[in-house]
């Protein structure tokens, strides 16, 4: 059986979300997940600790690309702009998934214990993100609620791109949410 | 054995937050809880389905509370002076229980799960306040973000309370959060 898998994390990712979009997360077990993509149980544990964690892989990479976009911004940015830099950076690497993303969410909204696992995940991206506002110098408190606001727009912008029909863009749908957060703040 | 309890659910309450401080809340049984409360677990799970709901018990009134306060804000007041009214409902609930929060809040830091379910809890209290926002007019998408916006304020500022002295009242730290927020994303 052994043999070399070309990306079997993407074929496992692939297959797990469609069985949880056909029979229920609930309902799935990894063996089936390793089967559909091809490969073997002690596959799919190479890759991913359980059949939850196939549904946040990625999200380190997402969260440390988010943090250097936010680092690296130019001096002179205001600290919701160096942290606009950090939506477009999520953007970019989620933007041409739409159909992914639309079937993930969907999965999301039906198991409560996954919506309360994204929500626990944005907060620590909230987190580092207030830290790289500081390496910045921006004081803690300030640092702390311009992340979790720029957090809430893009927890809400992105599920509005992703459970909508995908006209706009990611990022276009970021930039709304931003606006409309300062309208309603302002 | 049975005997009339006056306040069992508040006795329960406090008994369960001691252990929980004291030796951890992964540690404390039920039956525990129940010894130190001076009642039988029979009782502990006729007000409570288990250890964790104990603490957050009260969130439907205080969902309710909230909802109620903001649509019976006057019709002129924006949506954020609207939600601003569910705020100070809230501080007025809680106020008083600095102490309680406190040592709450340290529980839930200490234990991820509990950090979790208090951040599904307040997904669930914005959804219900942007449907308060709607019975007022105003537009799902913007009653939406400002819904989630004024939980930003409630969660962080409540959490700057309930982790610091308690020099300020929860009503004035929820104010200066929501006055910091508006600074950062004016």
């Amino acid at each position: 059986m052994a043999r070399w898998e070309p990306d079997a994390a993407g074929r496992l990712r692939a297959a797990a979300l469609d069985l949880y979009v056909d029979q229920g997360y609930e309902q799935t077990t990894v063996a089936e997940i390793a089967e559909r993509a091809g490969v073997t149980a002690r596959t799919f544990f190479r890759h991913y600790a359980d059949k939850r964690e196939v549904l946040f892989a990625g999200s380190d990479v997402l969260v440390a690309r988010m943090v250097e976009a936010t680092v690296t911004a130019p001096a002179d940015a205001t600290p919701l702009d160096a942290l606009g830099r950090a939506l477009d950076v999520a953007a970019e690497m989620f933007g041409d998934g739409h159909d992914h993303s639309s079937r993930r969410q969907r999965v999301l909204h039906d198991n409560p214990e996954l919506l309360e696992r994204e929500l626990a995940k944005m907060a620590m991206l909230a987190s580092a993100l207030a830290g790289a506002l500081e390496q910045r110098g921006v004081a803690p408190a300030a640092a702390e609620m311009v992340a979790e606001a720029a957090i809430t727009v893009f927890r809400v912008g992105f599920d509005r791109w992703a459970t909508g029909p995908g006209t706009l863009s990611l990022q276009e749908t970021l930039h709304e949410a931003l606006a409309q957060l300062r309208t309603v703040v302002g």
